[in-house]
């Protein structure tokens, strides 16, 4: 790995577990500590630390706006597997599992104030327009949430309408905590703006990517079991795809099972997996991913610094993209 | 009613309803406007009014931090509504009644995030210190309500860590709403404080009033059922008393009360209301409310205003503390 990259995860990791680290009261931050040390891949925090050092700036002046960034997604993360009864996170039981569902709720509203609480601590400067950015995100993720509760509803969600809703609850976070970091690291308003563009570009490619990986996935090196979003009839891009794409009689059999209450697990992802497969939506999917990949990667000419300081982003989402988990 | 502040209601009623008026996506927006139109004293945005208008500033100026305050605390009647399970609010259902426990949730978070948008509004010179005070207030109010909510298992809560309760969950949010209101108004710090001091005193009262009507109250004027405290086994500063200095066979028959899963609602509240009658409660609580009383005037008086000036705040603090509901 990119040492600079490896030495910037160094740091969040290192910060992260200092959030709450003082507070007494473990009813109500026990939690939040337990998803916080739960890990993941820390994106959001890193590019935020990625974002300052585009434009030089030392990075120091953007870990509060990165903490902020990881403590709120962390937040949405505990709330939405309550919403979605979702027992597991990262192979480990969520919050309303190991406790219950009131600790998740509070919990869950104790990190929102933490996460401002660090937005509070941005170089003054920074702060109106940071605070702003912060919460038309944290703002428009509660939008994703809800189009995406909504859409479990419906079965004739169409596939601008499923881009809209990964924009706002994945998209714009990845975009603020990139041009937080550029804001921070003293960018032009025109050149954040790029930051935060190329910012939407990987996220929805990355969300993308997270569906198909569901179902084309490498068992071996995915880390989380195969057809999870099938089992649960998650309205992901294939899903929506194929109820658009699929014949009379196909459609028939795949609205039957996603109706279906008792199933044989298996069976039920062969079945779907082989109507992706006829559908050729791992082809369809890819180029789209490709396409947000690019489109990204324009985003990213156009912002002015040198080309060599691009090179540690364009890595790093090469990486997102190729990714095998 | 003082004219100022039937004018002041007026403003903030007015305010209230541009809340959240443009916002499409009803089914996120739609619950957070429901529990905002119930109603309610509005107490809170009208002392960060009055907290600006006695140091003789224009009220517009803190009607944003204003809207901030009682967004926050529509918040977190909506989420507490959910965690204590509570079917009814203002005589109409819950939140997570009308619609479900899913929509309280996430409505309740999009709330917070609103919250601080109108923070983000508060003259940019009050900017910081506004904005440090609302976080620490917020999250004192969810350790209040952790509080809460670990006392409910247990049966040997002092009077201290009640107060303190109450302290975190109620009386903080009055303080900030009038330090806030003084900050924004151009208060001194050391005035400032006081005013705050004042809040948390009429805070005290205010939730202890609240204990003491639950049970004595008149059931023409209170508006709200009698005994609801006593029939959901709350942690009320009355009952943690009873618990405290009854006798030995009183406390068995008032902790098998508390234990017993079937009874007669009317024969419960009696036999509970006959033990607070024996152990003088309606006196004891009543001299409490009277010290917190007393300490709130004393800090009134310590601010560095003319006399004449306080003279709207000092009724306000006595209506609501000779109130029947």
């Amino acid at each position: 790995m990119n040492p600079k990259v490896a030495l910037f995860e160094k740091i969040m990791a290192d910060a992260i577990r200092e959030v709450f680290a003082q507070e007494q009261f473990p009813t109500l931050y026990d939690p939040a500590r337990y998803i916080l040390s739960l890990g993941g891949k820390r994106l959001r925090p890193l590019l935020t630390l990625m974002g300052a050092d585009l434009f030089g700036s030392a990075v120091d002046k953007a870990i509060n706006a990165a903490l902020a960034i990881e403590i709120f997604h962390n937040f949405t993360l505990l709330h939405d597997d309550l919403m979605d009864r979702a027992d597991m996170r990262r192979g480990q039981p969520t919050v309303h599992k190991k406790w219950n569902a009131n600790s998740a709720i509070l919990s869950g509203d104790a990190m929102v104030i933490e996460a401002y609480r660090y937005i509070a601590k941005v170089p003054p400067a920074s702060l109106p327009v940071i605070m702003d950015l912060f919460s038309t995100t944290a703002m428009q993720i509660c939008q994703g949430q809800q189009l995406d509760m909504d859409f479990e509803k419906r079965m004739d969600v169409s596939e601008a309408e499923y881009i809209e809703m990964i924009r706002l609850k994945t998209a714009v976070l990845i975009g603020c905590a990139l041009k937080m970091g550029a804001l921070i690291g003293g960018a032009e308003p025109r050149d954040a703006d790029c930051l935060y563009e190329y910012g939407i570009n990987i996220g929805l490619a990355f969300q993308l990517k997270d569906d198909l990986l569901d179902v084309y996935g490498d068992p071996r090196t995915f880390g989380k079991m195969i057809g999870g979003d099938i089992l649960c009839n998650k309205k992901t891009y294939l899903l929506i795809k194929a109820l658009k794409n699929s014949g009379e009689q196909q459609k028939k059999m795949l609205l039957l099972w996603l109706s279906a209450s008792e199933f044989d697990s298996a069976e039920k992802i062969r079945f779907v997996k082989n109507v992706y497969d006829e559908l050729n939506l791992k082809v369809i999917t890819g180029n789209l991913i490709e396409k947000y990949y690019l489109a990204s990667l324009d985003c990213l000419t156009s912002i002015r610094v040198s080309e060599d300081r691009k090179k540690d982003l364009m890595e790093f989402s090469e990486n997102l993209m190729y990714r095998e988990k």
